[in-house]
């Protein structure tokens, strides 16, 4: 069992040239833009050449709801991805990369964790290949563009109240929350409220996860909607001119990166939208270039099952035409034993009765997952503090829900730890049982749709909403957005919107606190409690100790 | 004669790989990181390896004072690399890189023109190798930090008036010029004034491009004042533990990066600040570094020579310990017209009496870079449009200066046409007869370095200043700045404050109108005049028709 940090671990990695990790992969040195000798974006002109190859199989890994303790659910993606490599196919990783951001507030920022890591790790929590960097000023331009406009006349008739497009920036910066610009007199414009969002918040960064080409990025850009004029109809970034710039700002970030993991086994990591307000999953022109060149695909969405599979699902697949083959379902007994009511002091304290316990929240989220119509199997992703009693325990539950659930030591031994596992997933792949099916048709109402998944997946009795919310969904639906799929924003620590309820909660309701348009994304979001879009640093931030070692290392940031 | 635009020509570069381009400096492939096939950043390993060599001759290229008729002096710079390494020089170009957000307001970008020019055009006017976005981060992490601290409790007193750290964003954005942050609420901390400027007009970009190394570059940002406490004292950014982070996060950008010509010369190109309130100059680090790997390394300062030449001597080589060997005035026939007085529908007709009056400007130039002790030969930049007997009275009149002018044709004829001028600039840097020196000593008082500054450059007859900006340079030299040299943000059309007078204006008076300290940068920032750090977009700005093409290139973007 190694002692060593993530970190040390990495830095130890014999990564190889990524021409290399290139070329296991079927592409040329020609078609990888280098970053630095260890990270590469593939080339368009590759992507177009394989369009008619056929799909290699897509797994999905995704998790049962977080707790402090830890699910693993990146370690278990980046793990699954080099055993089933190990075990002879040709696989590759596809995770989405790092806000820079939040790693000045708290230390964090790891791809994977112990013997399952994606590396640089450095590079990949600071500026990677500059793709947030192009969405800041992508979106920003057009935030430019709108005070611009009504500088030199407002031709378009906006209404300053009610322009709906922010700021972004890619720094926790509580003082950017809400701003009032355009102060200082005539030469700075009219002065209106405005405020600043973090950039993995942006539309546009949603919309760089779901385009499938540039064009279509270029179509999705116009059709956001950025303010409303004085009649109330909505004014869109094409109106302003600004989706031809902006889609030429995000050129080069629309191309997949290539890097690798310890193992160097390729992992595309790209794209990185929120899991609340938006889908939460790595770009679409990741996974499907990623299922045209290798034989397994192995992703991962955000936060729990009942958010992000659910998203994955009804949103990113759907909108894709991608159908997941197989879906692991992360768990750990630490995890399990927090569902099931214990406190963080005593998480490595066995406890199998709270292991049974907790697995009713498991257990939801395997029958949610195979209402989707794919196979399951349950990751078991391994902590030292475990005790054979309770993965036992995790095993009969699960094998009772009619499901497997494989114990994965990926952690401390890389892909000789989770072999089993993939050859579990293989072997579900490759039975062509998946039968893959939204949970609901593109033409239900809007809020029959919200009704859908509160019900089904998070087994709510029922959807509270104002009338203006109702009112406001039917406007929609008559101006066309009404075959949009559904993008909940609720906490992910429960199936309920109360973050303290753990387990399986039965007779719950969901209330719906407002309804955004995401026109260029294409969803609808539904938020149900606060969401928080700007993050603060803490008292004392991470920065504070960041810092370069006189080896040139970074010290502090992981 | 070419009619191809400048773009048109970029297109058709035939590029070589980036590792070609360094091996004709001995950069070793594996010491080059590359950024896509035409880009590279140089190893600090390499930099560090390379610091006992010899240096080779550094050549200055800067111009009489800027018209809009245009003077040509990066396509010179350009041209005169390719003609050093034409007739057998190992030469090398050093060069800024372009700021992002202006591009979206006015047509530009292009680095040289005709057939001088550096490629990729594209890349160099979009987001390059990330160098800017990394400022921008570094600095608004820092803004972020001492809104935070305040938030946190204000354990170091700030007063939150006195917070003379702004933030930056590299979008033309009026909007953000004045703003009233932290509105909202508690949560969001204390409500006051702020704003954004440029990214370029950051003291980021400043110390970036005059740090020798990381730590001296860890130094200064550490030294950098970034608000004031109610006692009066300044808050330096190492107090908010600050300096670290910023250093992590600038450790990439400090890397020169490496292009090449149209003829696959090395070009450096690294680094951009203003000007005005900066001293407008590539990285000391990019030109350091090319002088150890390069017989030959041409480099440019920004505006005219009163500015430009200016501060490259007095700030850059002061503090660099360079000293630069030969210097080329570019003057052209049409901008010496200009200042002589003819209206810009007139320039392309003959008027060899304007030529001549024009010509008193070009004069003083000559005089006053000679009073830095360095050789000068004057380049034409030939356009179209010149008769023979304007290019003669041009070369009669700097003649009799004591001078040489050379008639060069690189627009229209890459290195062919500039080979005389960069054979007498090999002669005047091997004749050694440099005897450089600053103009001011650092030990004389910072008001009469803004007075040796004006009457000798700029032949006024006196500085006009407040008390109050009397008093503030007297508390500086208390506090221990008093070592710091000047940085001049006066108007760049004119020797003198008002930008209408052309020529060689006598008896003029330079008003100061307030003094900035950039006690990181190192330097005294003396504003005479309105200087704009946060520029607007036009009624109909070029964002709106920038898009790519169906053949995926850039439109409308030059």
């Amino acid at each position: 069992m190694s002692h060593k940090t993530d970190i040390e671990i990495a830095r130890e990695a014999s990564k190889r040239p990524i021409q290399e990790i290139g070329a296991k992969l079927g592409i040329p040195s020609d078609d990888l833009l280098p970053y630095g000798h260890d990270k590469a974006k593939v080339s368009q002109a590759f992507i177009d050449g394989v369009q008619d190859r056929p799909n290699g199989k897509l797994i999905l890994v995704t998790a049962i709801n977080p707790t402090p303790a830890g699910e693993g659910k990146t370690t278990t993606t980046v793990g699954l991805g080099d055993g089933l490599n190990r075990i002879g196919k040709k696989a590759a990783i596809c995770i989405r990369e790092a806000s820079l951001g939040p790693n000045f507030g708290m230390k964090g920022g790891a791809a994977g964790g112990g013997y399952a890591q994606v590396v640089p790790m450095e590079e990949m929590n600071l500026h990677f290949t500059g793709d947030f960097h192009a969405i800041t000023s992508a979106h920003n331009l057009l935030a430019a563009m709108i005070d611009n406009h009504v500088y030199w006349g407002n031709e378009q008739d906006i209404d300053v109240r009610r322009i709906v497009w922010r700021r972004v920036i890619d720094m926790n910066d509580r003082a950017l929350r809400q701003i009032t610009a355009s102060l200082g007199g005539v030469a700075n414009g009219f002065p209106r409220e405005a405020g600043f969002d973090i950039t993995v918040a942006s539309e546009v960064m949603a919309i760089l996860c779901l385009a499938r080409d540039l064009k279509d990025l270029q179509k999705r850009l116009g059709d956001m909607i950025v303010a409303y004029r004085r009649d109330r109809t909505p004014v869109y970034a094409r109106d302003l001119k600004a989706d031809g710039a902006m889609t030429v700002l995000l050129k080069d970030a629309m191309q997949p990166n290539l890097v690798q993991t310890l193992e160097n086994n390729p992992a595309f990591v790209h794209g990185g939208p929120f899991a609340n307000i938006a889908h939460g999953c790595n770009s679409v022109i990741a996974t499907t270039t990623a299922l045209k060149v290798a034989d397994y695909v192995v992703t991962e969405a955000g936060f729990g099952a009942d958010l992000g599979a659910e998203k994955f699902m009804n949103i990113k697949c759907r909108k894709a035409g991608l159908a997941p083959d197989a879906v692991v379902i992360v768990a750990t007994c630490r995890a399990l034993k927090a569902n099931g009511g214990v406190g963080k002091a005593d998480l490595n304290k066995e406890n199998v009765e709270a292991v049974k316990k907790g697995c009713a929240n498991l257990g939801r989220h395997i029958a949610n997952v195979k209402s989707f119509g794919v196979p399951v199997v349950v990751g078991i992703n391994h902590f030292v503090s475990d005790t054979d009693a309770e993965v036992q325990a995790v095993k009969d539950y699960v094998k009772a829900q009619g499901s497997e659930a494989i114990l994965c030591k990926h952690w401390a031994k890389g892909s000789e730890g989770i072999e089993d596992l993939a050859k579990k997933v293989v072997q579900l792949a490759e039975s062509g049982s998946s039968q893959f099916a939204p949970l609901y048709p593109d033409e239900m109402p809007l809020f029959e749709k919200i009704e859908t998944i509160a019900t089904r997946i998070y087994h709510a009795d029922e959807v509270l909403a104002d009338q203006k919310v109702r009112d406001q969904l039917h406007a929609w639906e008559e101006q066309g957005y009404g075959n949009l799929p559904i993008c909940m924003a609720k906490t992910q620590y429960s199936f309920t919107t109360d973050p303290n309820r753990r387990g399986a909660p039965e007779h719950h309701s969901v209330p719906v606190r407002e309804v955004r348009l995401s026109a260029g994304a294409g969803f609808v979001v539904v938020i149900c409690g606060e969401i928080m879009t700007m993050p603060g640093l803490p008292r004392v931030p991470s920065a504070e100790t960041i810092r370069l070692n006189d080896a040139g290392q970074i010290e502090g940031l992981f």
